[in-house]
């Protein structure tokens, strides 16, 4: 049973889970072997094609014209949160499995691969939202060990939760504030900026803007979001996705991974929150390369140290 | 030069320092050599006795009988901050040699060098209070790689700030208001908490309890407070930080050594800032041990996910 502790004047929000500690971990193998270049072989991987026993039956799937699965979600076998878990903890922990292959980098997936990944992000979490129980999902991808992966095989996780995370609400409450200012959409605007300046820009393309925000707490940090105002990335239609969104996602993807090809990273939508007003929230989706740990400092103040400029990091994803 | 980059709307505060790429890194060269349970030699260890040409001069030394350092406090050669830096980047960055000895645990300490690393923390401290231009001051330890620590020889720095980190002073405000709202402070009626039920208290010893918070972030996480109420580390007296803290901090961290022997931490001082009310503000110490990597959700929401319940926490903890 998981459970959610609140300690409001500290400011912690912690799930307690403790059968996560049972998870079977690839780099901890890695590790133990003393062999890090490596990769944990396919055979005992539970998330390859011919394995489909050995995770929860799929509570979703994209097949293709032979009947086989190219994207395959499955219930968390060891979920942070559980839909029956008292207040706070109710919750769903899905995965969702990218690729029936045994690959590890989001380069290995075709464009037409990725659009099928971010389907069903968009599939999974319209299906949470008109559940009518939940008010927020959000969907993640952890890659490498730095990235917090604990098993190599390509996949993202969608976290559905009772209630909003204090973090993200503060951050919605200024985002609705600046709106109620302005009259305007903080993200629009900052889009707008962007654009103008160039300096931070990666890629703009049918409908979509890439660019290092001017704050990045990550070297090398990515933020992707559609230039027209849209709160909710489940109201994403199908010919944007494929169109604009999957060549926009996997060209910032590969950029990052050639210029970094050993480092872990995160990769993070922020839709909005389902129940509330949400006139000033845009969806986005973050690249959150992990070159470096998040130590003491960032730990004791919340300060991030970012060793590489936004503006010289954009420069260089550009130029491979 | 630093560049802290706030973002407001989007809560993020970041301190840019591109010298900071050029740090050597005793973990890189693990990583490459593919020998992780080696330890790099002293030989080229700047923080080494004999060493001393290899680190700017020292700000501090604590000498023994014959004249030789046994605590060594540097500026920082990589500083994230700089007391010319404009505005909210103005700060000093300091790092404290530990020992002489090319050593990289706490527990290699002895209880007696403990203190003398506790005594530079306070006296640095305390040194830049008079100063009167900065408002925050954090000591901080980061052990192992998973720590992110990047030289293995054991050291704490010191940042000292011109203004309060922003999640820093959101948590000053809710002890002020938890205090208005009392009469008493929040981290004295959690003492008196912990103490009662007894259920995660590991030591309680001459004025000073250590446990594991109940709603700890990291597994195995442990808070080290003095029982009296005490906002300002730096007001500590010898006495109590000779007879009492060393050797409780001592105990804390070998527990910690011994049952997660190849667990990187952080130790983080949290001490009343400069120049505001105060009255609800109670320093503290916080061990927090890095079993699993902050990964996606962390990153997105600020939730945190913990396997192991405090409870069980504490009694492992205490079984060691």
């Amino acid at each position: 049973m998981t459970d959610l502790r609140r300690d409001l004047l500290f400011d912690r929000c912690v799930l307690v889970a403790e059968h996560r500690g049972e998870r079977p971990n690839d780099f901890r193998r890695f590790i133990a072997a003393g062999a890090p270049t490596s990769d944990p072989s396919s055979e005992d991987c539970p998330f390859c094609a011919g394995h489909e026993s050995q995770t929860p039956p799929a509570v979703y799937e994209k097949v293709d014209s032979t009947g086989a699965w190219r994207v395959r979600v499955v219930p968390n076998r060891y979920p942070a949160v559980l839909a029956e878990s008292a207040g706070l903890a109710a919750g769903v922990h899905e995965v969702i499995i990218e690729s029936p292959r045994h690959i590890r980098r989001s380069s290995d997936l075709s464009v037409s691969e990725l659009a099928d990944v971010l389907t069903a992000y968009r599939d999974r979490l319209r299906h949470w939202r008109c559940h009518g129980q939940f008010r927020y999902g959000l969907a993640f991808k952890n890659v490498g060990a730095a990235g917090g992966a604990t098993l190599v095989h390509l996949h993202s996780q969608l976290m559905v939760l009772s209630e909003i995370p204090p973090a993200v609400s503060r951050e919605l409450d200024q985002l609705e504030r600046y709106q109620q200012d302005s009259g305007r959409c903080a993200s629009c605007d900052r889009i707008a900026t962007e654009r103008d300046c160039q300096e931070r820009v990666i890629a703009e393309d049918k409908g979509f803007v890439a660019f290092c925000p001017f704050a990045s707490l990550q070297a090398f940090e990515i933020w992707l979001l559609p230039t027209e105002h849209q709160p909710s990335f489940e109201d994403l239609r199908d010919e944007s996705l494929h169109a604009g969104l999957a060549s926009a996602l996997h060209e910032s993807l590969t950029r990052v991974e050639r210029l970094l090809p050993e480092a872990g990273y995160n990769v993070i939508l922020h839709t909005a929150p389902w129940g509330r007003s949400v006139s000033g929230v845009h969806w986005r989706i973050e690249i959150r390369p992990r070159l470096s740990k998040l130590a003491g400092l960032e730990l004791g103040t919340g300060i991030h140290i970012n060793h590489v400029p936004p503006e010289r990091a954009a420069r260089q994803l550009k130029g491979v």
